[in-house]
């Protein structure tokens, strides 16, 4: 059952009659619907009538104009007008373009434009590498998508992805002070988005790939990390990835386990899922099992793609097959990046003792987390309405600050283990309610952003060096 | 000779003796050397020392550094600093992407992200027109470019050309409220060029072309005109054309002749020479020759492309050959943007009586004005160091400021002459020394604005009646 929320928000403006009950009755109005009144301001008084401006909550846009409909039957109430709020903050889009240099006189625009603008050019076509120093490039990331695996929404195309890569462009400024910019790709063919990023890429010095569907971004995230040299970070995989393994960590402190003791099942092997298992690996869990639509991932099933291949021959070590329920009798961790609604509270019943329970299905969980709650120690989803919840904003923002701070030219593993670490560590006292730092958290962003950079500084010198050394050898 | 400018502006600080005649000893080094002091401020005062920031302007890199060697030589003062105040300017580059939503609260995130913003794009998914309702395309240009005719420093691509392609964002978004962003490809094949913008121009509510070398430039932007839903504007060719209208409308009011009277002689037959020719022919100017390096454009010549043929065929109707020189004589009107010190005075007086000379090759004029002015009625440059400065930035601005709010489909002819006039009717008293606004007059972008979109809202209501009725005839 859906909870009201801001995300279906609506501001009724209604006439009253100006009784001493009007403002009373018109709440309850919306309480016996179901809405949840978030303010109630009066913007007119009259001898006999009153309006008021009535914000609540609502489930979906049904239920709102439920709502909305229910107060227009009062007796003496008219709805003079319905804004739906989430869509009056969207109008004419969420981020703007603004300068940062003053161009108040003749002096200014002979500076940052013609003719002095000449020289700086000239600096950068002598030198390319100043770009980083002089233009945009120095704080600017690509946020791409060919709007194909949109949120929840799946392939809606490239206009109606770009609300969500405005919000994300938001995101970077407010959390990191990057400048992060949409490029929503009229096309879906892996080729094409590929060679487009590479024609792009001067005037960036990251690329975040975002909301393309599998196993497409798979080669595309690849193909651009070994032609470019500024680092190319698939946000859904690798983003969720690093909150994940942050969660994890904590989580594992909580019940007092360890990593290298415990076995994990992972439901769902698109973006996520294989980022979640390749980024684990390393740290060496006892046994990880993936689990896709068709049930346990193993070694002999037929017609696997690369990536699943990859997996089935990474994971599974005893070559179980079977269902979901099948996988998460005696795991210790169970994380969902797959479909609602999978199991229930007897399947949790059968995971080990002090059970871990991840479910990060948008918006339903794979298993309510409520009776999850029922056998697991800890329970986390992608929700905002439970506690633990896992989002991919606590990743990258600091992580793409600390590559750009860094000046790095690729991202590594060691680099997301340690943002993972840094997010994790923000968090000094988890308990099982409070494993993740909140998503306002101020402390989180500098946190990953001095952990990346501190990591990519190190690989930047360690390759310099080698490619020092390969250059003295062929001399 | 270069006068010393802005664009080549020096801060020095120094350490001085603290004597009196310290500071008038320092103004006056400068000063010997040839530079414009512009500021004197004194940071410290010792007992026998003071340190002092001097700013001045100089014409060259060569100049500054000569004036500072010189400082550096006289008893007693030491140069501890010289700060290029150019590239300060430009350090990290001089635009940035900001929120205009807040995001304090869980709430704001809700709405402006998940899960609020889902509905948002499911909205546009069901309508795409709703995108430019409810994200940035509403008042988003790309400023495009491949780097490969930068100002007048030629062939630099694209990442030298950022800070020309941020410098013209900055001026979008101070003169007429646009969010232009830098697109900077990293290709000069016109197959590729063309295929992403298309490829990226969901974001966009228009395409400004920018320092793309000719012919490639006609193709580009003939093809991407037909193929796209937004207007595609090559600033080189027609925000040039616009401004050297407006400048020739209110000269010739000037000097008191009538357009279908004058001969006009064009030099330079680029995008620039081409695209003012083209918006000028309809104008009905009595006659027009079109010069290049190889002499006047007439019919006969051999291995015209397709851009000179055109022109070639619909100016020069008198058939003549030869050099500018021979153009010149009788002529009423020169326009030049080309390359520097093509004549001199004698060939300007070989013109009409009360002649227009538009010398505007940057930063070195066809002819020297102060030379034309011997025997020109009007003389205008590309400088901003003389009077009637022929700037680009009175156009592009306003243009896309009229378009965006017409949510305009494509751009006419019949809009840029709308734009022109606009431009020169703001010069209320034209006279010879001012027959152009000043890039800073905050009246132009709004009368250009508001004159492109009346024309270009007629023109939608007319395309989309004869839309209608095809319709109704294929019915």
């Amino acid at each position: 059952m859906p909870v009201p929320g801001p995300g279906y928000s609506i501001t009724v403006r209604v006439e009253a009659p100006a009784t001493a009950s009007a403002a009373g009755d018109l709440v309850s109005a919306v309480g016996t619907r179901g809405g949840v009144v978030t303010a109630f301001d009066v913007t007119e008084s009259h001898a006999s009538t009153i309006v008021v401006d009535i914000s609540a909550n609502a489930t979906s846009e049904a239920h709102a104009k439920e709502i909305t409909d229910h107060l227009d039957t009062l007796d003496g109430v008219k709805v003079r007008k319905v804004s739906d709020r989430t869509f009056l903050i969207h109008l004419g889009g969420k981020i703007e373009v603004t300068s940062k240099v003053a161009l108040r006189t003749r002096d200014d625009l002979s500076r940052a434009y013609t003719p002095g603008v000449a020289r700086v050019c000239q600096a950068i076509a002598a030198n390319p590498e100043d770009a980083r120093r002089l233009t945009i490039k120095r704080n600017t990331v690509a946020v791409v998508t060919d709007g194909s695996a949109v949120l929840g929404l799946g392939n809606i195309g490239p206009a109606a992805a770009l609300p969500v890569m405005e919000g994300k462009a938001a995101l970077f400024k407010k959390f990191a002070n990057v400048d992060a910019w949409p490029v929503c790709l009229d096309t879906q063919d892996t080729e094409e988005i590929i060679r487009t990023v590479q024609l792009l890429a001067p005037v960036y010095g990251g690329i975040n790939l975002e909301d393309i569907a599998a196993p497409r971004c798979f080669e595309i995230e690849a193909r651009l990390r070994e032609m470019l040299d500024i680092p190319v970070f698939h946000d859904d995989q690798h983003g969720t990835a690093v909150v994940v393994l942050a969660a994890l960590r904590n989580a594992l402190r909580v019940v007092g386990k360890d990593m290298n003791d415990v076995r994990v099942v992972v439901c769902g092997v698109g973006a996520a899922g294989s980022a979640i298992i390749r980024l684990m690996l390393p740290l060496a869990p006892a046994h990880v099992t993936a689990v896709d639509v068709a049930g346990i991932v193993h070694p002999s099933r037929q017609g696997m793609d690369t990536n699943l291949a990859w997996i089935a021959e990474h994971t599974n070590a005893d070559g179980q097959q079977g269902t979901i329920a099948d996988a998460l009798v005696g795991a210790d961790v169970f994380i969902g990046v797959s479909a609602p609604g999978l199991f229930g509270a007897d399947e949790v019943a059968t995971m080990a003792a002090d059970a871990i329970v991840f479910a990060l299905a948008n918006p339903d969980p794979e298993v309510d987390p409520a009776e999850a709650q029922k056998h697991a120690a800890i329970v986390a989803t992608g929700r905002s309405d439970y506690p633990n919840q896992i989002n991919n904003v606590l990743a990258f923002p600091g992580i793409f600050r600390g590559l750009l701070d860094a000046g790095a030219r690729d991202i590594t593993d060691g680099m997301m283990v340690a943002a993972s670490a840094a997010i994790a560590d923000v968090v000094a006292e988890p308990n099982a309610s409070f494993i993740i730092p909140s998503v306002f958290d101020t402390a989180v962003a500098p946190a990953v952003a001095a952990a990346v950079r501190q990591a990519a500084e190190q690989h930047l010198s360690v390759t310099q060096a080698a490619a020092e050394a390969d250059e003295a050898a062929d001399a």
